[in-house]
């Protein structure tokens, strides 16, 4: 169980800022963010409950995490007042969201006039219209922007879990390595070694996987099918589960009994991108010049990269600071960055090397634990 | 790619009823159900794009999928235009869903007074703000509770997507019942079954799964964990993957290396049910008779489940009509529901066996292949 104090004070600090009196947040990332509780995503949104819940945290009071039922609540946060309402049962026709829906207008019914921070994106139309209607005094304004930008400092506590999930990918990696082999395909190999990484979590793990063989990996990644292994072949293995609500994010691009010699030596080349770029990493550097550093190393190679240079990650697998061409955001310690350059060879193949880093006081620290090796 | 000309016929015809003009659809079902586009689940919402699409459908006009260049647009119906927008981007900030807003924005706004059915539960606020407040010609109503109507009878395509589905339910069993063994975990039977229905699905299927064993079959169901299967032991196997868009859902019972005289009991005795309440299904009767027939069986053999009797399936995996005590709904020929009767002995243990079932003029046609033993 986690604390919620710290992120709590955080949160009031950005509302005073925004000039927001109260809060109520939807989204999966914020009730495992702010209220500690992990929701089960890998079969899609629930048909029973399209919310898990919602946390509303209005002035002066406790903040409430209202949670459906069918939802474990051993996991909220202490600090956090958890609530439930009935988010599955057959005696009665369904009606999860419309009960949350209307605990939360009861809750800001009697407010004075005063500014709600939501967020747009994730808040369902249904909570909006009754709480707009019933609560004509209050004014709800997009606080997604400031939400994602606090995220993007992780705690002691996130780092420890990005370091669990990682230590899933670290796992991931090595039985990638050990399984390539001829006449297998990639579904083969995904599946034994998400059978590993589940089998060391002890559960099912949600897991976003590029796993693409032979000539698949000129277009960066895939979804693993049923193309075979072949002699000769590259294997690129982006292995990213979900660990306790974290994100891990780790690549490696192996070859099937032997690389040539171009493949050799652009791997080595990668790799010596890879790591100068983490050399570079240390609160201060601005995103955009790490992106570019790492574009101009790669362009020395004679090849390039169509997508990111790296991305921010914790509750989602994709979040600020996006080490992109246009993101000036200064780096800060406590950020917690992926770096993945890569060559692509069109029609041919390709290959991409990701380590996950810690941006520290004095630099860097590099919190996946394997070595990229061909 | 699927025809979408009958389903637009009937949403036209749910329009006029409802007194409504237009159309804008955002839930996954509906873009499947409507639209033949399947998105992605097995890792939650896309941090880039919260939302793949929408189905817009203005009265006289062609339908319009406004679909994220980040989907495969391949499987989109004919007859429904398909308008792509940037779901993702390494180039310039991501703004994914603001871009579809724009679009939708841009395609209602020029409208007389009308009104528009839309699913105020999978609806962003986001979309719903920029509507009212761009177009305050327009009314929005929620179509929710009619389109979950209509989905409940099945044409012919559907019922092929659901025993596809089920092919992959069918082989899952089999897998099972092979493999339990004492030693092995739930998890490690999990992962060979899931390999197995992969496998013969040639990539990612994304699976909710019962699997639970010994005391835990007691509790109804759950995730597989590291709990290890024993001589004598029950597991619970209720298997409901995702294919082609289209759930299936079955379950068995089986025991590790043999069942007590009252385990073999039971089981005949809740599949005799299952049969019997098969018997049952024609057009005509009640989902509440069903049910209730059901439980008076189980009540009969001395036990009784804290669940529906079943329910429902189709692009989710738990639709209308549920089979449970207070729906009055009549079945009707091209519904297709999942029955599953179970006894549970608290603390110690539980079986559940389940079929699906099409329901046809004549009565009722079992679409799961698979035979149900111990």
């Amino acid at each position: 169980m986690a604390r919620a104090s710290s992120k709590m004070d955080q949160l009031s600090d950005l509302l005073r800022e925004g000039r927001l009196d109260h809060v109520l947040l939807t989204s999966l990332e914020s009730l495992r963010y702010f209220a500690g509780h992990t929701t089960a995503i890998e079969t899609g949104p629930s048909p029973f409950s399209p919310r898990p819940g919602a946390l509303a945290w209005i002035k002066g009071e406790e903040p409430i995490l209202f949670l459906a039922d069918s939802e474990s609540s051993e996991d909220v946060a202490s600090g956090i007042t958890c609530r439930s309402f009935t988010g599955y049962t057959y005696q009665s026709p369904l009606r999860a969201l419309e009960e949350l829906t209307n605990l939360l207008a009861s809750k800001f019914a009697n407010l004075p006039q005063s500014t709600v921070g939501v967020e747009m994106r994730d808040l369902p139309a249904l909570i909006l219209e009754k709480l707009s209607s019933g609560c004509p005094q209050l004014e709800f304004h997009d606080a997604t922007a400031r939400l994602i930008e606090m995220r993007s400092i992780k705690d002691d506590d996130e780092v420890e879990a990005i370091r669990s999930a990682l230590a899933l990918c670290d796992l991931g990696q090595a039985r990638v390595k050990q399984l390539v082999a001829p006449g297998l395909t990639e579904l083969e190999v995904f599946n034994e070694m998400r059978k590993t990484i589940e089998s060391k979590a002890g559960g099912r793990v949600p897991l976003l996987a590029d796993l693409v063989s032979g000539s698949r990996t000129a277009a960066v990644g895939g979804n693993p099918d049923s193309s075979q292994l072949r002699i000769g072949d590259l294997v690129i293995a982006d292995l990213v589960p979900r660990y306790n609500g974290y994100w891990g994010d780790t690549c490696n691009t192996c070859a099937v009994e032997g690389a040539s010699a171009e493949q050799q030596r652009i791997f080595q080349g990668v790799k010596t991108a890879l790591d100068d770029a983490i050399d570079q990493v240390k609160p201060g550097i601005r995103a955009c010049e790490l992106d570019s550093h790492l574009r101009q190393w790669i362009r020395k190679l004679g090849g390039a990269y169509p997508h990111h240079s790296g991305h921010g990650l914790g509750v989602t697998f994709h979040e600020e600071p996006r080490i992109v061409p246009y993101n000036q955001t200064m780096l800060r310690a406590g950020m917690v960055i992926a770096l993945e350059p890569g060559i692509y060879i069109e029609g041919k193949w390709g290959l991409r090397l990701e380590h996950t880093i810690l941006v520290t006081e004095a630099g860097a620290e590099v919190l996946s634990k394997f070595e990229h090796t061909l």
